[in-house]
């Protein structure tokens, strides 16, 4: 399966294949929208020929549409300051410049999109939410899937109008750049009955459900993190695991993977690290609790096991380094885990440099084949 | 520092030294609180010769007192049905006989009892909470801590009323059965400022935070899990680990160990699985991110190891035995580890049967020695 690749001194090595399960796509600029929203959209999201006018050089800032935003500000750049493209434009906006940066460089088949303005698409004004998704989709698929067939993404719906969100999905779900369903957190547990409609689709077009932060904490979504707020961005980011092992407790406990065995869930950069505890907890509750739950025909854990995907950026980095692989054979989780880099972010994980403690043929699996198995790119 | 004991075959086995950080005292009837409640108080509670009078045979109950329970309701019961006493009083209601069931049975030179109405510490009607804890603090320490010094108790404050706790620790905190203070989760995290006059005068008397569930998701108090509330107690039950996870974090970011160096936490029933994954997540964060703290002078997991204690019940059973001890050496958390019983309760482990797979010198610091350098017995 391996590319063999000769370098400068002579020697040949083989160069590992990568699939990167969250790449970030920015537009250099809102405006870029447009041509995919209609004139009431556009007048939402205050763009276009509509935008208002400013008084002596300034807008109405509360007159202004704002996404909701995170509350918690990173005092570094969220973008790597090595990303910007040779054009200018920000880092993540360029796609030629990404295919050579990302996709050549680190020898990425596929590169998952995931939308950076995801926080949107749980925005409570669900009628915007559902006409930004609609575009944002648009958008994406004609600038960066058409334009290179490396990069695939998951497709915005909005989780709190389930309607809507099956008709987006039957409206672009088949076509062959869409891999995935992006879902974000709300403060609605995953495995309540209400999502239902969209896992349903989702199985059936064989898509994978992908969750990825920031609707935590950000604008008037902001499902809690457990106790209440934080106060600083790093205990914030700290705490992103609680919402995947919240969600996971919920689809599980509720029976979601037995209602829908094929249905996948790709939690990305919520971490992994607390995923061998999650497990024995959910096990040793179930032998007790199980008249709770009488829906789950096996244990909580081999539900995990067959239908959750960790990607792996940010990975976890031991206190010795060994222990990576301890906690993977802890969990059973070798099927599990996707590589992802997250670029451009400030903390991306680099396919050169990641998994360096791991035995070769797991981080062939988690490179890559575990994406094989959870994606379908031959649509 | 063990007892040596002979048994019936003529043989003779060292006896494991018992401390145990978990047991919960109950009144037969809550009319026991009577003597300890002012006439205020018992109008209140709805106890006492002011009880409201019944219509034919019941009371109104929209009328009664209700504390704030739980909504997530155990399908078995969660006390054990062998520890009903002789006397017929309910399990952990007669002091004498779970000194013969429990402290003799399974050598325990120390029990730490944490009140099983621990609710009622956060009740937002905060004057009734501060008469219900002092109430409660002087039944519990009057029939249990002086009938048998081997009963220690954490004692019960309002996180809600800080001022009201500090007067309650300086009324009753250097008492010598008192050894810890009773801490409920509410929304307001650990790390905040508001619970810092608490903390500083637990420090001043070397009494340590007692943390343990079930104010979580209890009447208006209710804290939150993560992103929204569980459908099972199953699930309820599991997610508990996230509790701790969060106000660990909010502790060790907000600096709290660096302002009250000599201040521990003690988690009781939150797990300790996810502790690896905990310190490694917030070590790599702090490493980019510890402009946003900088009053913290050493790693996070440095503060984590020296001042956080985790009490052991309900403990994770890993897939393969062995990886208990793989999880608390990557860790480093030998130091940690308090054993619990959860006396009388439904889960609970025993002394007899835990850790069965630990090195003896791990085993004899998580029943006894940990606990002796966590809590002043000799007070």
């Amino acid at each position: 399966m391996a590319m063999m690749e000769k370098n400068l001194t002579g020697s040949t090595k083989e160069k590992q294949l990568v699939i990167d399960s969250d790449v970030h796509a920015y537009f250099d600029s809102i405006e870029e929208l447009v041509p995919y929203c209609d004139e009431s959209l556009q007048k939402r999201l205050n763009i276009g020929p509509f935008k208002k006018k400013a008084f002596n050089g300034k807008v109405v800032s509360s007159a202004e549409f704002r996404f909701p935003e995170c509350r918690y500000i990173n005092p570094l750049s969220v973008l790597r300051l090595d990303a910007f493209a040779p054009n200018g434009s920000i880092p993540g906006a360029d796609p030629e410049f990404v295919a050579k940066d990302l996709l050549d460089r680190t020898n990425t088949q596929y590169a998952i999109l995931n939308s950076a303005n995801a926080t949107m698409g749980a925005f409570h004004n669900v009628d915007v939410a559902n006409g930004f998704n609609s575009a944002y989709n648009d958008w994406q698929y004609e600038n960066w899937c058409e334009k290179d067939s490396r990069y695939k993404m998951s497709m915005l719906v909005s989780p709190l109008d389930p309607v809507a969100a099956v008709k987006e999905i039957e409206r672009i779900g088949k076509k062959p750049g869409v891999v995935a369903v992006n879902l974000q957190t709300t403060s609605i547990p995953f495995g309540k009955r209400n999502l239902y409609p969209i896992y349903e689709i989702a199985q059936e077009y064989g898509l994978p459900m992908l969750v990825h932060p920031d609707s935590e904490q950000s604008g008037e979504n902001s499902p809690s993190q457990a106790v209440g707020p934080a106060s600083t961005y790093m205990e914030w980011h700290t705490c992103l695991g609680l919402m995947a092992q919240r969600n996971i407790a919920s689809l599980v406990c509720e029976g979601v993977f037995e209602r829908f065995p094929k249905l996948k869930f790709v939690f990305a950069e919520y971490g992994m690290g607390w995923l061998p505890g999650l497990m024995w907890r959910l096990d040793k509750n179930w032998k007790a609790l199980r008249d709770e739950v009488p829906w789950l025909k096996n244990r909580p854990s081999e539900y995990i096991r067959s239908n959750v995907r960790l990607a792996t950026q940010p990975i976890e980095e031991p206190f010795r380094p060994k222990d990576l692989l301890e906690v993977i054979q802890m969990a059973g989780a070798e099927d599990m885990l996707l590589y992802s880099s997250d670029y451009p972010h400030w903390d991306g994980d680099e396919a050169d440099r990641v998994f360096s403690t791991l035995p070769k043929e797991l981080k062939h699996k988690i490179f890559y084949e575990n994406a094989l198995n959870t994606y379908d790119f031959n649509r």
